[in-house]
């Protein structure tokens, strides 16, 4: 796992070769020239978290409703919903769980356009689809997914910029902003605080995460993360959210890690933490706002990029939380490396 | 809140009277006649829930594609989808809320048909969409929200089973079908199995709910009243994704409820059992399905009308349970009725 998280930097600088740029530009013009009204993301696990950043990528910057389908509906319950309007994406790292191809089939057939997103170009989900993005992110020999996240979280977001630049090709400005990803992103792996937190969490029961917009797919993954490695049960809320309800639940004793970054959605958060404040939760704060007392900084960059840094030194404090903890981060109990539902 | 939780019988009674569920049928039939090519529902919390729900019956019952928008893409990012083709659905039980409102407001001007679904015909919800929907409810005492949960799952059943028949006016067996829920909901609450069980959780540190399909609604719903109330850090999932990671974290120390019932969502779920059985956890299995060492058991209905009951148990699960740790359910701490974001 962390040999895996240590090669994120080498992952984006790949995703952002020419090759691998190309082959994204020419499926974003694809997409771009079909003209979907909505876009409709598939995904399970940690890659539902990617397909949940490309959601509001997909709102905010294309300016179409995009939402997750629930496989289920389709593949249990036998819903046939008219796709004919829709982009629809399966986000999967192994490209292997049947019940995402079966959802990208029954797409396929209502005459959307499909689009798989996947670490594996030989999987059964980019046979199934009409595009593919491969995610190049190489072997993962953890079972808990990151640098496929991650490159996941990249594909997506140059996807997502291609179709908005109209014929693929990210405009100067973007392309120099994502070329320096790959230094902030060893720079954040850098700092050593995350192995310095954990300790923290060492007799943890519980931990909250919470984030809004971009920085709430963050959160989600960073508490699957820990609940995968550590076996802490953690429970991921938009701030927003956490105000309706579960802030009852957070007390001098639950752990919250806030992830707040510097744009709209850092700003918004801000009005959160004084609310945790008043019940005296235990806040440490992820991202590139100066705010609050025990932070996990990282570099400022448009809001946009940040769940790109963000999540990194949250998986490297569940990976240090794990062997903290005596666990085995590698080999996770009752967890197989491909799930396979229906 | 056992006020509350007690008045739902005759919530769902109330509720099929010809004079609500006329002005039902008018909405339903004007949504039918927009033929909206796609529905976007918006929801925080509790009511987050019913659009849930409501999402898998408009996939599943009008195959339409149906997905939940955060808010903050348009509150806080400045998106300005195009909802051109959408129906978008607030739902929310105050109506107060102004981060829906004006999800509202940007959907109408991009000339998305709008329906507010709250229980206060008097509220800016109300005032901002075109369309709206009384859940009729009546005044809830409780911050935990019970009665109006279950109101706004019925209303949004009988919207979209309006829709479907296309001029609003249910079908004579869903009528029938829907005019015996009032019984089997008394008859569910009669069972005293809930405060039976609520001991058992007296010193659990966390608990684990999961369901498929039109009962994950329910596992979502019943974590988030026993997090309001007993302040137990609850983790919902789909049947599916607890097996895509969070599995690791069930262990003989978790308390496993199981939302199962007798369609296709539970025949799904039934193949999660065994997994947990693998894992040692401790299962309690809610629901119609005959299977589990201990159950709460419910009436059997179609897997459609499921959760109007299944969550009755698990309501006062979460009433007893908060009693039982010495904690006043009718007033959460750090909680207010209506919360207010942006």
């Amino acid at each position: 796992m962390a040999a895996d998280i240590d090669e994120q930097p080498a992952g984006y600088e790949r995703l952002l070769t020419a090759e691998h740029a190309d082959a994204i530009a020419r499926v974003a013009a694809a997409v771009a020239e079909r003209r979907p009204r909505h876009v409709v993301f598939t995904a399970r696990g940690t890659s539902d978290h990617a397909a949940l950043y490309a959601a509001y990528l997909t709102e905010i910057r294309l300016g179409l409703p995009a939402g997750l389908a629930s496989p289920s509906a389709i593949t249990v319950f036998g819903a046939r919903p008219d796709l004919s309007d829709a982009l629809v994406v399966g986000v999967s790292q192994s490209g292997g769980s049947p019940d995402l191809a079966e959802v990208l089939r029954v797409a396929r057939a209502s005459g959307a356009l499909t689009l798989a997103v996947t670490n594996n170009p030989d999987s059964p989900l980019v046979e199934t689809a009409e595009l593919s993005v491969d995610v190049a992110a190489g072997h993962e020999r953890a079972v808990a997914a990151t640098k496929t996240y991650t490159a996941e979280l990249l594909a997506l977001l140059m996807l997502v910029e291609g179709v908005r630049a109209g014929d693929g090709v990210l405009p100067a400005d973007e392309r120099a902003a994502l070329a320096r990803l790959p230094e902030l992103a060893a720079r954040t792996l850098a700092d050593d605080t995350p192995a310095r937190l954990a300790p923290r969490y060492r007799f943890a029961a519980q931990l909250v995460t919470t984030g809004r917009g971009y920085a709430y797919p963050t959160a989600r993954e960073a508490a699957l993360k820990l609940m995968e490695t550590s076996y802490l049960p953690a429970l991921a809320f938009s701030g927003a959210d956490l105000l309706h309800g579960p802030l009852a639940m957070t007390d001098p004793d639950v752990p919250v890690l806030a992830v707040v970054g510097s744009g709209p959605g850092g700003t918004s958060m801000r009005e959160v933490l004084p609310r945790l404040g008043e019940r005296r939760a235990d806040v440490v704060v992820v991202g590139s706002a100066d705010v609050g007392e025990t932070r996990m900084a990282v570099p400022e960059v448009d809001e946009r990029y940040a769940p790109l840094l963000d999540i990194l030194p949250l998986q490297r404090l569940a990976l240090a939380l794990a062997l903290t903890r005596g666990e085995d981060p590698d080999a996770p109990r009752g967890l197989k490396k491909v799930t396979t539902t229906m």
